[in-house]
This record gives structure tokens, C-alpha cells and sequence, in this order.
């Protein structure tokens, strides 16, 4: 019985799916639609907010999606699933309905685009077929209906290039060869004395489709098709085909966005932008995606194709005049004033239901108003600090919000260095300030090269006429772009914006020659490849040489959503500082301590180097502690000025770790130099690197094992903090050494080491008449340390995981070595991302886990850090929060993006408790 | 209430506690003793056993020993606890009821010795001082009793002398100065003309006597003690310290004795050997300890003090006839007929009391047999075998004792290469066969140079007239051991036979020179510092010359053994072997498998490494592929005879690992020849081998990280091993491949290389038409393969513990670099043991656990083992059966000493869980 009334359902359920197929086709237009903004991940975002927009009233052309689902079938069977074809079918007649025309009528024809649309944007990264319907029957209706026989013939030679190209394949065979469709028309403008494509007539281009379609049946040995719907399936078939062409799978790997999410297809009727006059395509933003300030923000073509204000080929115009608008140059405000009033009065709509920046594309067909698309809008990180903190003033978000809205990796924009006001500057050419933030660099005139040189190391801003998707790598490899076309919505704008990279786009002013690979500017300035420019992408403005800049503070709306910030978090941020400057610059930044303060950085310094060198060439104990008394002042100082930078936050200071022979010369001229200045001979030296050379310097004599072989060292180094605490103290000043020994693995060699300082301590405070609070610890960087934190916790009063070494040891993985394989695993998908970029939480993490477990198993209070540079890793700082450590550790400039992870992670972990509840 | 009932116990202990002060010192004598054999860690080995002896009625003379404890406290504290005093004195007045003597009485004096005694024997470590009682008052009692003023003369002077440098410390103040007694003695004998100590009479040694304490006198400005109990208080202070002299400190660190367990005192009532002709003393073993014959073994001297048979000084007479003994030497079966008797049945006696071979120390005083020690006797592998598989045909004990007894670790001897009986060599000189064994090496003369020698590589042999406890350290760096003098338990051979090194000792036909570091046979044969020589121990036969070994076989009693080893084991034992001759070897010695075969060791055979270097240098693939075709025949060839030569059982085959630099050459010069050969620019050689450098190659490209950048090459290796399968089935023979996959961090890892194996499985199994079972697995020897063990199981159909790697890892500690400071912290006691030799439990261990437990909740029958060199070490066999491992896998001659410690961890644990039961 039992067993019956379990297998039951089962069976009703198995019947039920046969009865009614599976739902790949989802319906939008007319006010109503089968989907919505919460089915993005199976519709994609461009489909999913189709819907929505469609579902709350937004005009918008009538259309279809296809999931995403259907993108993953597609992808492993090359075939689709069964039932696919009818529910198109249905769909195209429900989009006729909606738009009153006939898909293939030749009288009265619909014509439809197909898009991509996947649950992330990626923009320019995948296939577009528009005017899919066209043949030599329907165009006779299209020149019917809008009574412009060049339009209908211009648009039917687009649609034959777009389709033979994207959806056929008919491209140049070679690197050297033309594009043989412009190769065509380039002959026929040339035969007609034609200089621009609008001097071509109706039956010019009439010609041209002809010719076409006679290179598609030359090339492919069969005819281009007329029947619509079979080129409806050509173009959605090359659509979920693109998601994996390789310029789209690289923009994943740099976006981490998985291969197996698939894209979303989306059909819809064709509306014209390039209808004539009463006719304009564009671009919007709801609120400045650069600034982030609150006005309406976009670009329009008039009489242009969609497709033509992104590529930035021809500048477009403002919508209005918030803005400074050159003399002479109209806005859609002027020239559309009812539609623009329309338009602004959707952009309040949607910002409302979104309650977020929205980016939306928009047609005007004759004059009717249709919006195409509206996602979240890119941003740069100073406007989405700004539009957070505005959006809570204007009561559209409440603060938990704000700080969950914004991407901690973005901040680190924020942090980039501005140009130096005081370095005064004249600029030698002026664009669009496209992206902000200051970029030096050497200029390049390809992505290819701009990729290159990065690799080599040098820095480079990458100037074009305009980007294109194939452009991706050397994007993010610049320091910066410089477009000399397009507007503030090209893809050069909205991709540097993406990325965080300064821009100056459309800049008028310059020439490009791609040739001799030089820009000439409109005063006669010539910057050829290699010379150094740099760029003001917040104010569009270009410069020679390399200017300096100045180091950004933390201010204005950025210092109010940081306070925010602070409200949440339950994590510290300290910081890795060996510099009091670091130290000022972090605790502006909000840090709450130091969590690593690396000595050996202060024995580079000036002449120290010397008697370090001195304290490893001694013979005995007896000649590296005379080096070692040379060294305790200055070290000293160092300290002295740190504890007084942090004015009574704690500072973990971490003794000696690298190997000796870092501090040694290795080539045989810098070893005679050096011999010269100790007055030793050459062979001393050489002797003594040979002998402190090792076959693996990561696993060998360092780290609290230096200091187990020479106590005198650790025991100099604990007597400069004790003084200098000792000198601090008596100026009335708090101070909070905490001393963490590095490298440990076994319980006794942390005991040893703590009994040096603690001895030198108590000499210190005897002879000083002071006593000072510390704290001795050590770094839990050892799969060892973290396997035994048990043992460890007996001695150490606190733990500071290094995770930067824990991840080489645990991995097997030498960091100075892995770049010859590191980056292809993480690229063949068989690492998930680089665990020295982000904690390996289930490796790595478990031995964090471990740790702590182990560690407060003996001492329950034990203090417990990180201090590797996954400290300023958001998705480590959201690990460090779960598993219950009391604070990160990272480099000044990170300090925000730790500190709004470590919020986020609290807020995250109250929304998952509040679900479960 | 119950508070009350838990509290009130305590309180009547503490008040015992109070009422009976702790017990320090236990006596022995008359047939009754305090102690006994089960009190061991209190009372020292010696101790122990004398109480023993008394109780079952042995005559011994009456005595006390003071416990362990009191030295651990004195090495604290440099003072006795209280108490101590007044329970030595009741027990001296206890030894002289039993003796009938009285401490310090001129009449009748009694006098008496204090000697060391730790838990493990430490044979001539520590110091003894005998005769103590003697001053000028007593010694005329002395005279009294024997009637033989030389005698008591003589015995004076050897107290003085003794006293003087053991407990007083008057020895040479500077290397060069010669022993101050010493030097007044041989003054003396000059004045006299006397060429022996014997020559001097009564006389002359009481005029020693004032010497030797004039000189006591000057050198200390105090008077040597006439007080006897200040004497032994001396005494025991003395041998208290003698605890932490350096010669004990580096035995202890040789045989991993603790510094905390101490040693006990023993203070006893002085019998005499040396009391004329009808006194005697000796050493005997039960069995002989070299070869386990079951005859009454040992010497003698008559007429002597007990030291002087151990010293080596005359060399002993036999006890008995039972091995040929040469013309004109007496035997105490002779001599003393009635006390051989008695002996020979107190010899049954303790055999019986025992169960176990006896080490024992007898005096005859005028007539009267004392037994003054016993203790389990040492004795080689050899002995070993024997006499546990002896004492179960004679029903002493049974089998499970017989494996327990024997420790795993000195079977290597009994794998150590004996000479070869075809070489048939002539023997230069003749000794005693005081250790078996082959020992080939350079003749030197001192243990400094021993040690400094074997440091450099070298192997010697140790020349010397005798040894003594100062040359420790070098006896442990010889090949071999030959002494010109001293019998078969002289310093040299009890502690060569401890060490398991060959050892021919008291080789009178030699004459050693220590100033011209030589030394002439009778023969005339000159053999001088450096020349090769070879021992045979087994014989006691010298040659010159390096001589010719053959490896060791499993036969006779020790294969009885190692049956009845197998008849407890329950973990498996495979080798680690990479030619067919090495799998057959471990297969004669019981290896049930192959647990590890590197595969890249062939790769350096004859010309292969050309085909290797010219893969290396390829610039594509297609170049890799066509070297590697070459070495595919090769590597095919060597797996047939692996697969053959083990016949069915399973082969465990690793993918290439190391790093390719390693078969690249590094210098100029043999860049320079490989580039001729391969007719290349030496600068391409050059480039790559750079190119190939890495900072830390342990962690670098290598393991599977190589086979998934050039999956060729784990193609060929896996297409190599299918096709000798499928050559050897097709001879139907059985095959069992395990492909094992190396350094494995991520599941993903393994999945590719697990694809590429399965493929070409696949392919072969097709072109050959034949199918072979094999297995696909991976080493865990990285921390994050043990940490996430259970994802790896998803893939791995086995696991084998790479625990080489895994140490270097989890400690983070380089093999190749750890020599600079592992044997320091070895030393000063950071860490318990070189874990690069025992598995460190508390961290690897973890590991290792963690992998299983993960492993086979993935899988739970995954076969899982252990391929590191721990698989060896007895320690870490034992843990290995712990945690549930299914084998592990050694070198071939490690496989029965690894079978050894399985049988053994397998009893104690039954034996734990009878005990828990």
C-alpha cells in the first residue's frame, strides 16, 4: 500500500509533462507578456525586461523569447527540442496580430529581428540578424507602406550583407582579404562616382542586392533564401551559435561569467529608426552613467538604424540640454518635444519599478515612440556610489540596500590616482569624458599590441577610431582608450565604463593613422607609437607625456555610503602597511589596525642594506650582533613612527621572513661592488650565496626558522618594538604591538621564539621603567600550523592566516612558477578562478575552517586574522566573515573594498537567516 | 553530601602521602629484593634485574638502586629531593648486615661500587666508580681479609685514580696533555724499570696512592675525601651527571632515548675477580648474540676486575669448548669446573625466568660465584631470527611473541649484501667474527675522520686498536669495524652488533699505527689511511681490496619467520620498483604488488634520454609526438617485464613527474655536447633550459600539471602500458595495471587525465582485440588532494599516499634544502623525529586520515596505500594499519621489515583490545 500511494503522483506527474510540453517560447506586446524581470536567468535580461517593460504598459514591438534552456540543448545536441518549431510558429502569428502585418505577406509584411540576450549584457559580443522577412516579394509591400522605395531597398541590402555574413558565413577567407560584400558596394560607389553610401540610388542598391546574393551562390553553391521563416531559423540558429564564437568566450573569462548559462533568443518586430525624418533611434541612460547625477542622459540618431549610435560611427546627439551642448548641435528635447516628454515620463516609470539606473534603447518610427530594450545601466563606481546615495535621499532604497547594490571590485575606481590639479596641464586635444580617472601610458595604435606590450609590462593607452568587440583583450589590458569617434554610449564608452578604465571617446580633435601609427592633433601635435600621453577620462581631456597624479581620498558621498558601510559590518579591516605614509593612508581610509607590518621591506631601505649584508656574511653570533646593533636604531624609528601613525590601533608586526639570500647580490659585478664596499674578498661573498642557495627557497631556511638558527635576530628585532613602544608610551600615547612569528608549523617553534621576545620584553621594560601591553602570535601560513592550530592555540595569543602561502602549500602550487599553467587551468575550467586571487574555499577554506575550529578549541577568545592578499578579495573577505574570523588584512587602497565586502557578507547573512526563518 | 563522599578519599591520600615519605631507593640481596623486573622505568634495566636476580634466589651481591626519578630531579634542581639521605644510609646498613661487612670499618670494611643504570642499556656511556670505601684506614682491613697487601694496594690506587677523574674531574686540562695519573704511573714505572703494571709492587702502589692524591691536592686545593659516605656521595653525583655528558647526549640522539627518563643509581657491595687465582670475572651471553646458536657463549679473564673484559685491553678466554678454541687457551669450564656448573644452571635459570637470550656479568671472588648483572642481550638480526624461532620450537614462547620481539628495523641487517662466495678472496688477517656482515670502505683511523669521511660521501672502514664510548658517532658513519684488539664483547663489538654493522674485532694479526695512519698484517700486508678494505663480519676474515657483495635472500629460519609474520598481517606490503630485476627481488622477499613504478627513471636508461631531451625541445606538438613515438617501443618493452616478473599481481604505474629540467643538462660545457649530438644551436638548448627554470621546481611544472599541458606524453605512457598488457594477456599470463596520476590537487585534474587514459585504453583495446582490467587512481600527496579527498574519490578508483611530497608540503619544508636545520631542530627537540623518516601523525597523519575517512565516503571500497618512503619505516607502517590503509608500499629490501611492523601493529592492536576486553 505504502509503496502504491508514493509511486502514484509520481505517475500523474510523468502524464502531466507529456500532456502539456515544455514552455520555450515566451510571449511580449501589447501591454501583456508570458514572463517577467524574475524569469532573467531562462529569458536572459534583454528578454526577461522586455516582458516586464511590456507587462507594465511600455510601449514596446511586439515579440518573442526563446529560453536559454533551449541555448544549453542547442549547444551539446547541435539540434533543438521538439515542440520548439510549433510554439515559434504560434508566436510569429501572435506578433502578427499585434503589429498588424503578415510575416512573408508581400503586401502588408512583418519583418523581425533576432537578438541575443543572456542573463548577464554582453555587449557586441554575439550575433544580430534585423530585417528578417525581406525577399524580392515583400519589399514590393515595403516600399508600399512607407512609400520610400530607397529605404525598403537600403534596408534590403543590409539585411542580405548582416545574414550572409552572420547567419551564411560568407566572410574574407584570409587575414588579407576585403570583406567581399564591402568590396562589392566599394565597387559599385567607385563605378557611380558615389563618395558616401547616401549617394547610392534606390536602384543602385537594388543592384547591390543582386550582387549579394550572386557572392552567396558563388561562395556557397546555393542560392540565399527567400522563404521568411526559413530565414527566421538561420538567423536564431547563427544567434545561439555566437555564444560561443571566441570573442564571446573571452569576455566570459574576463567577466568569470560560466559557458554553461547559454543565451536567450529574442524575436520581435522590426521597427525603423531610419524611416525618414519623423524618424530617430537611441540610447538612454536614467541618470549619468559617468557622474552618476540625476537628469535624463542619452544620445539619438536621427533617420539611423539602432545599431549605429553604439557602433560609433557617426557622433550622435544629446537628448537634451542638461548638459553643455556645442553651438549648432540639436537635441531630442527641440526637434521630438512631445515624444521626448513621453520618453522622460518612462524613464520615471522605470526607475521607480526598477529602482535602479536604467539603460534603455529606444525607436522613433515615423513618429511613434518604441522602447527596445532596458536593462540596469553600467556605471562607473563614482555613480553608482552616487545614484546609491541618491536614490536613499530620494526614499527609492533604504541603506542595506545601497550597500548591497554596489560591487565592492568596483571601488577600487575610486581609488585609482587622479591627475595632480596642481601639475596645471594644457591639454592637446579634448573629447567626450567618457570614463573617469587618470591614465598614463605609452600609446598603441591595435589591441594586439596593446595586449603585448602589457604582457612585456609596459602600460599603454590604446587609441582607435572607434573599438569593436574583437578589441576586448587589449581594452583591458590599457591603462586607458581614446577613441577619436563615438559618443558617450559607444562601445568603447560603455565597455572602458565596465571595466573601470579611463576613456576619452569621440575626440574630434586628433587624426588617427592606423598606418604610420601616429595620432596628429588639430594644433599639429604628433604622437607616434610608444610616446607617452596621458588621459583625464572625467574631463575628455588628452595630454603629452607622463603628468603626475595625486592619490585619491576618501570624500563627499563616497565618505557618507562608506559610513553606511561602517553600520553593517561585522568584520575588521586592517591593513598590510610597512611605511607610516602606508599607515596614514589606510586608517584613512578606515582601517582599523595593521594586521601585517613586513620588517624585511625596512631593511632595503637606504644603507640599512649594508648592515644586513654585514649581519649575514659574519662568521659567529658575535659579528652578526655587532651588524644587528647597526640595524636595532633604525628599526627602531621605523617602529616609533608607525605606532604613532596608528595612534593606538593595533599593529602586528611580523618578524624576519624571507630567505637570506634575498638580501644578497647574485651577479658576479654586484658581488665585487659589494666586496669593494664591505672590504671583504669577492670569493667571501660568493661563497656565502652559493651556501645559502637553495633548491626551493619557498620551503626552506626562513621564516621563524631564521630565526631559530640565529635567536639574535628576532631578539634585535623585539627590542626595536619594545623600545620604540616603550618611547611611544611615554608621550602619553597608546600603543599595541602585537608580535606575530612567521612560518610556523610545529607548536615548540612558536614556544621558542615567544620565549626571545618575551625575555627581550622584560629587559626592555626593566631597563626602560615602562611596562607596555602586547601580544605575541603567529601567521597560520602552514597546512601544519593549520592541521595542529590545536597544539598552537596553547601558545600563541593570536592567529593571522597567510593565506598567500598557505595557498602554495596546500596547492603545491609556487606562485613565482604557476604563470606558466595557472592561467590555462583557470581558462580550461579546471581551476574555477585563481586561489591566489580568491580564497580556494574548499582546500584552502578548509583549512581556514580548521584553524579557527582548532585554534579556539583551546584558547575560546582567540583573535584570529588573514593578512594574505585575499584580504582584499571581496569573495575571500565574504568567506573570512562566515567562518568567523575577527578581522581582514590588505593593502591601504583596498581597505573600502574589504570593508563594503565585509558588509555585505553580514547583510547577506542576515537575508539567508531572515529566508530560512 | 556527594561532594563530601569524592572529597574525603582525597584527603586520607594526602595525609598518607605526608605520613610515608616517596620511596627512593629499593634494596636487593640475600634472595629478596624491594624492586623487581616490572619496575624497569624506576629502576633503571641494571637495577631492575639485580632486584630480580635476588628475588629468585640468584646470588648477587646485596645492594640498593636509587630510582630515576631522583635523577630527573637532580638534573632539574642539582640538589637530591629530602629524604634521600636518610634512606641511603638505612640501606647501606641493610648491605652490610647481608655482607657482613661495615662501611668504612678498618677491621672489616665493606666496600662498594656505584654504577649507572638507565631504562635501555647504554653500554660504557655513563660513569662507574668502584672500590669506594677505601682510604688509609680501611685498606688496612682490606690487607686483613685477603692476605694480599698488593691486591689491596693495587685496588686503592685504582679508587684514587678513578675517583679522582670521574667524580673529582682531575683529568688533562688541554688536548695535548696526557692523563695526570696516568703519567705519574708510567714516571714510576720508569724509576723502577718496570715494563707491566704487575711489576710494580705493593709498595710502589701506595706510594701511587700519595701521589695521586698530592696531585688531587694541587690541582683542587682540597683534600682527596677519606669519609667514605662523602665518597659515595661523590659517587652518586657523579654518575648522575654522567647522564648529560656529551658521549651520552649523541647516543641517546643515535638510538632516540629521551633526555627526560635518567638513570638510575646503583650502589652495591664490591665483589673481587682480581683477588688472585682463585677469582675470575666475566661476561656471558645465554645464546651466542651473533649467530643465535643455543650454546653457553662468553669470556673471561682471571684474576681481574670486571671493566677489564669489556675495555678490550687483554683479550678473554672462552667459557667453554663448544667452538674451537685455539691451542694452549684455557677455558673456565676447565678451570673452574664446579662454578661452570653452577653458572650453566643459572644460565637455564634466567632463560626460563626470562624468555629471552640474557646478557649477564659474573665475578668469582676466591672461590665464590656472584652474578653482578643481567639483562636482555643484544644481539644481531641474525641472532635474532634464531633465537625467536629457537625459543618456539622449545616452547619458551609462541609465535606471536617471537614476531613481537623483534625489532622491524634491525632486519635490515639481514638484508645487507653478503661477499660474494665465488670472489673466493684470501684473507689478509684473521679475527674475531664479532658482527656479520659485508663491510667495504677506505681504511681510517680515527672516529673524527670516520665521521668527516662518511660526511663526504665516502664509505670507510674504522681502524682502530680498540673503540671506546668517545667514538660513537664515527662508529655509527663506518662501513665496517676492525679492532686489533679486545674479544667478542669488547666496546667495538657489542655496539657494532647494535648498530648491525660488520664488525671483526680483537684481529691480533694486524698492527695498527695511529701516527703513520696505517697498519701491517703479519703478512707484511701494508694498509695505510684511504686504501679499500673489506670485512667479513660473519667470518672475521680482512681483504684488501674492494670486494664483490651479492644481495641478501629470504631463507632458513628467517623465511620460517617471516611465514609465521604473514600469519598476523593484515595490511599489505608492496614495493616501489622500477625495473623488472627490482620487481623480482621484492617479490622474493613477499611483496604483493608493485605500489609505485616510476616511470621516469626509464627514462634516463641508454639512449633514451636523446629521445627525451629531443621531446623536451620540440617546438609543437607534432615534435613531441615524434620523439615520443620513439620512446613508446622502450617504455612498452620495460612494462612487459614488470607486468611478467610479477606475474598477476597488481602494477602500480605513475605518469611522468618531475619537472622536465631535470633531464635537461645545466652546465656549458654539457649543453655544448648535447647540442652537437642533437645538431642543434647550443643556444636553443640553452633557451630552454632557461625557459624550464623555475623558482621553486618542487612546486612548479610537474606531475599531472605536465601531462595536462602535454597530454601526449600521458598518452604514450598510458598507450605503452596497454599494449604490454595486451602482450602479456595474449601469453596468458595475468596483468594488473593501476595507472596512477600524480600530484593531483583538483578532481578536474585527475577527470582529464583520467579521459586521456580511458581513450587510449580504448584505442588499444580496439587495434589488439583484446580487453585488460585495469584501474585508474591518483597520489595524494598534496594537502588540498587529502583536504578535499572526497571529490578526488568521484574519479579516483584508488589512492596512494605520496607522503614524501605530502610532508614537504604540509610542513612546508624542501628535502633538498631541510639538511641546513631539520637535524638541529631534530636535536634541540622541536620536532619528535626527521618526518621526512616517520610520518609526523599530528600533522601528515592528519592529512592522511582525513584522505581515507573522505576517500571512502566517497567510495567506500577505494583501495587506498601508501608509496612514500615511509612505507618503510616500521613507526609509520604501524600507523598506516591504524588508520585502515590497504598496503604500503617500499624499496624491495625494506618489503620484510615493512611486513615485520604490519604483523606487529596488527598484534598490538589485538592486544590493546584484549587488554580493553
Amino acid at each position: 500500500m505504502a509503496q502504491k500511494k508514493t509511486a502514484s503522483p509520481r505517475q500523474t506527474t510523468a502524464k502531466k509533462r507529456t500532456a502539456r510540453p515544455r514552455k520555450f517560447v515566451y510571449f511580449f506586446g501589447e501591454g501583456k507578456a508570458d514572463g517577467g524581470a524574475h524569469l532573467k536567468n531562462l529569458l536572459g535580461g534583454k528578454g526577461a525586461n522586455l516582458a516586464e517593460m511590456a507587462g507594465i504598459g511600455i510601449p514596446v514591438p511586439a515579440g518573442f523569447t526563446i529560453t536559454t534552456e533551449v541555448c544549453t540543448y542547442f549547444q551539446k545536441r547541435k539540434s533543438y527540442p521538439v515542440g520548439l518549431k510549433k510554439q515559434v510558429e504560434t508566436a510569429v502569428r501572435k506578433i502578427e496580430r499585434a503589429m498588424g502585418a503578415k510575416f512573408g505577406d508581400p503586401k502588408n509584411p512583418l519583418l523581425i529581428s533576432v537578438r541575443s540576450g543572456a542573463r548577464v549584457s554582453m555587449p557586441g559580443m554575439m550575433d544580430t540578424v534585423l530585417n528578417i522577412g525581406l525577399n524580392d516579394r515583400t519589399i514590393q509591400g515595403i516600399i508600399a507602406k512607407t512609400g520610400n522605395e530607397r529605404f525598403a531597398a537600403d534596408a534590403y541590402r543590409r539585411f542580405v550583407n548582416m545574414y550572409g555574413d552572420v547567419v551564411m558565413g560568407v566572410r574574407p577567407r584570409t587575414e588579407k582579404e576585403h570583406d567581399p560584400f564591402e568590396e562589392i558596394m566599394d565597387r559599385l560607389k567607385a563605378d557611380r562616382g558615389a563618395l558616401l553610401d547616401l549617394d547610392l540610388t534606390a536602384d543602385d542598391l537594388k543592384l547591390l542586392v543582386r550582387r549579394f546574393k550572386a557572392l552567396v551562390k558563388r561562395r556557397l553553391r546555393r542560392p540565399f533564401p527567400e522563404d521568411p521563416y526559413e530565414q527566421l531559423w538561420g538567423g536564431i540558429g547563427a544567434v545561439f551559435e555566437s555564444w560561443d564564437v571566441p570573442r564571446a568566450v573571452s569576455y566570459r573569462e574576463i567577466h568569470g561569467i560560466p559557458g554553461d548559462w547559454g543565451t536567450a533568443v529574442n524575436v520581435q518586430a522590426m521597427v525603423f529608426g531610419n524611416m525618414g525624418d519623423d524618424s530617430a533611434t537611441g540610447v538612454a541612460f536614467t541618470r549619468d552613467p559617468a557622474t552618476g547625477e540625476n537628469y535624463f542622459y542619452g544620445e539619438y540618431l536621427k533617420n539611423a538604424q539602432g545599431e549605429d549610435v553604439v557602433a560609433g560611427i557617426r557622433t550622435p546627439q544629446p537628448l537634451n540640454r542638461a548638459k553643455k551642448v556645442p553651438r549648432g548641435v540639436k537635441t531630442l528635447d527641440r526637434e521630438f518635444p512631445r515624444l521626448y516628454k513621453q520618453l522622460d515620463g518612462i524613464r520615471l516609470k522605470l526607475e521607480r519599478h526598477y529602482t535602479d539606473m536604467q539603460d534603455v534603447e529606444f525607436t522613433i518610427q515615423q513618429g511613434k515612440l518604441w522602447m527596445l530594450q532596458t536593462r540596469t545601466g553600467k556605471r562607473t563606481a563614482l555613480a553608482a556610489v552616487k545614484t546609491a546615495v541618491d536614490m536613499v535621499t530620494e526614499r527609492l532604497i533604504n541603506k542595506a540596500t545601497a550597500v548591497l547594490r554596489i560591487d565592492p571590485e568596483t571601488l577600487d575606481q575610486l581609488l585609482h590616482p587622479r591627475l595632480d590639479p596642481k601639475a596645471a596641464p594644457k591639454a592637446v586635444a579634448q573629447g567626450l569624458p567618457a570614463s573617469p580617472g587618470a591614465g598614463v601610458g605609452q600609446a598603441v595604435f591595435s589591441a594586439v599590441d596593446a595586449e603585448a606590450w602589457a604582457k612585456d609590462g609596459q602600460k599603454v593607452i590604446l587609441v582607435r577610431h572607434e573599438t569593436s568587440p574583437d578589441d576586448i583583450r587589449g581594452m583591458n589590458a590599457a591603462q586607458g582608450i581614446l577613441t577619436s569617434r563615438g559618443g558617450m554610449t559607444s562601445h568603447a564608452a560603455v565597455v572602458a565604463r565596465g571595466m573601470g578604465t579611463p576613456c576619452v571617446a569621440g575626440c574630434g580633435d586628433i587624426h588617427v593613422d592606423y598606418t604610420k601609427e601616429r595620432f596628429v592633433t588639430k594644433g599639429g601635435v604628433s604622437v607616434k607609437k610608444g610616446d607617452w600621453i596621458t588621459l583625464d577620462g572625467a574631463k575628455g581631456e588628452v595630454y603629452q607625456g607622463q603628468l603626475p597624479t595625486i592619490a585619491p581620498t576618501l570624500t563627499g558621498d563616497f565618505r557618507t555610503f562608506m559610513g553606511w558601510v561602517d553600520e553593517f559590518m561585522k568584520l575588521g579591516v586592517r591593513t598590510n602597511a610597512d611605511t607610516p605614509h602606508d599607515a596614514a593612508v589606510a586608517r584613512s581610509f578606515g582601517a582599523e589596525g595593521i594586521g601585517l607590518c613586513r620588517t624585511e621591506h625596512m631593511f632595503f631601505e637606504g644603507h640599512r642594506i649594508d648592515a644586513v649584508r654585514e649581519m649575514i656574511l659574519a662568521d659567529d653570533e658575535k659579528g652578526r650582533r655587532r651588524a644587528l646593533k647597526k640595524l636595532l636604531p633604525m628599526q627602531r624609528r621605523d617602529f616609533i613612527g608607525i605606532f604613532e601613525a596608528m595612534a593606538g590601533l593595533p599593529v602586528t608586526i611580523r618578524t624576519l621572513d624571507p630567505p637570506l639570500h634575498e638580501f644578497l647580490p647574485h651577479t658576479k659585478a654586484e658581488i665585487n661592488d659589494l666586496a669593494r664596499k664591505m672590504k671583504v674578498k669577492p670569493r667571501k661573498i660568493a661563497d656565502k650565496v652559493a651556501d645559502l642557495d637553495e633548491a626551493n627557497p619557498m620551503l626552506g631556511l626562513r621564516g621563524c626558522r631564521l630565526g631559530i638558527a640565529y635567536p639574535e635576530i628576532t631578539e634585535m628585532q623585539a627590542r626595536a618594538i619594545f623600545e620604540a613602544a616603550c618611547a611611544v608610551t611615554r608621550k602619553k600615547k597608546k600603543v599595541l604591538p602585537e608580535i606575530m612569528i612567521p612560518l610556523v608549523g610545529h607548536v615548540n617553534e612558536l614556544k621558542r621564539q615567544k620565549d626571545v621576545v618575551i625575555k627581550t620584553a622584560e629587559a626592555v621594560f626593566a631597563e626602560q621603567k615602562t611596562r607596555v601591553d602586547y601580544l605575541v602570535g603567529t601567521m597560520i601560513e602552514l597546512p601544519r600550523a593549520a592541521l595542529t592550530a590545536d597544539q598552537i592555540a596553547t601558545e600563541a595569543e593570536f592567529f593571522s592566516f597567510g593565506t598567500n602561502d598557505l595557498t602554495q602549500t596546500t596547492f603545491g602550487l609556487s606562485r613565482d612558477d604557476a604563470g606558466k599553467f595557472l592561467p590555462s587551468y583557470v581558462a580550461q575550467g579546471i581551476l574555477p578562478h585563481d586561489p591566489f586571487v580568491s580564497i580556494d574555499v574548499d582546500g584552502v577554506g578548509a583549512l581556514v575552517a580548521m584553524g579557527v575550529r582548532k585554534g579556539r578549541a583551546t584558547r575560546p577568545k582567540l583573535k584570529i586574522g588573514i593578512c594574505g592578499e585575499h584580504g582584499g578579495d571581496p569573495m575571500s573577505v565574504a568567506f573570512c566573515h562566515q567562518v568567523g574570523l575577527d578581522y581582514v588584512s590588505c593593502s591601504p587602497f583596498r581597505v573600502p573594498i574589504a570593508r563594503l565586502a565585509a558588509a555585505q557578507a553580514k547583510l547577506m547573512e542576515k537575508q539567508t537567516v531572515e529566508r530560512d526563518v
